[in-house]
């Protein structure tokens, strides 16, 4: 296996979507592909798919291909899949809940044992057989049970306020759906961000442009 | 005004936060602001800032920073956001739902004419003024009110079904939360993805990696 630890941001942002290729070819019944094959299915060119999973050693043979299941399974490998992450989920709005009912966090490798919310209408309320508690109690159950993940599903003050105290308590690894930019200040953490209204404003940018050259 | 057509998109989804930024300064009372202060705020570089802003034009005056409302109007001048996009949704499960009642659409420059669902269960109820029709009257109301954008919280197989109707109806621009690959044989859409398992999953890669390293 070759040193992971160098490798492109861009290079991991696209293991994801071989995972899910993959899966779905093992779900088909495919047990091989050739990487002409899947830059076809997945829109990547063959080359850069050779480069990609170089990067991790390399799985393909020359003539034959990828073993569909072993290339499946080095990557569920190197995404690390197999050691559940402990993480803790902060908000339970509309989206808060929409996200813990709708994500299969075992599958991604998650294990959710915490679930935190201000509203007192909220709290108390299940959600993945766990009753969603006050965010008074945060500063104690993380202490006791050091999740290493969180999930952020708060407007942008209530996480700018957090932040410190998340990171204090050894939070390595956030998704962060607020709009506070918690990697601002902080380089010993990890942060996947989902900012649906930026991607709203990109793609009213995109479309402008696409109607003005049709 | 420089052309525009030819930025990249990874300025492009720059934009978005710029725009985010300079909102919340001019609600702060903040008039103007050095590309070193705006720099140290947004973490990026004061260049790149610079640079950024050069693509469209460049606002900026030595010695004297930017204009914080001015440039917030230039950007949303560029982001097209005066002229609303007509917009269709499809899907209101848990996560549609969530976005239908969490997002500032208006905002945002679009304008949802049209709420789609195929569970009989929920066409019918209600969302921003609307009430969500069956997929089955889809076919119609776009060809009467041709919508420019679709928001897509659909599973992959629905997405996929459904893609070439959607582009045949002349959407030009898709929010796909699906992971079907919308933009793979269609050159004449854009599209912008959000995947949020991806996303954890490209997290618990790096956690990983961080948790290594500490």
């Amino acid at each position: 296996m070759a040193n992971k630890s160098n490798v492109s941001l861009s290079v991991i942002r696209r293991l994801p979507r071989y995972y899910r290729f993959l899966g779905e070819l093992i779900k088909s019944g495919c047990l091989r592909i050739s990487s002409k094959e899947l830059s076809q299915r997945m829109g990547l060119g063959a080359s850069q798919i050779r480069q990609d999973l170089n990067c991790f050693g390399g799985f393909g043979q020359q003539g034959y291909g990828y073993n569909v299941e072993s290339l499946h399974s080095e990557i569920k490998d190197i995404l690390g899949l197999n050691k559940k992450l402990d993480t803790i989920f902060i908000g339970c709005g509309n989206l808060g809940k929409a996200i813990l009912t709708s994500m299969d966090f075992d599958t991604l490798g998650y294990n959710i044992i915490g679930i935190f919310e201000k509203d007192k209408n909220i709290i108390g309320q299940s959600f993945l057989g766990l009753k969603v508690l006050s965010d008074e109690v945060l500063d104690d159950f993380c202490k006791k049970n050091r999740p290493a993940v969180a999930i952020i599903c708060i407007p942008k003050k209530a996480a700018e306020d957090m932040s410190d105290e998340l990171i204090g308590y050894g939070i390595k690894g956030f998704l962060n759906f607020s709009h506070y930019d918690l990697a601002l200040n902080n380089d010993n953490i990890v942060v996947e961000n989902i900012h649906i209204s930026d991607s709203l404003l990109t793609l009213h940018y995109r479309v402008n442009e696409a109607i003005k050259e049709s």
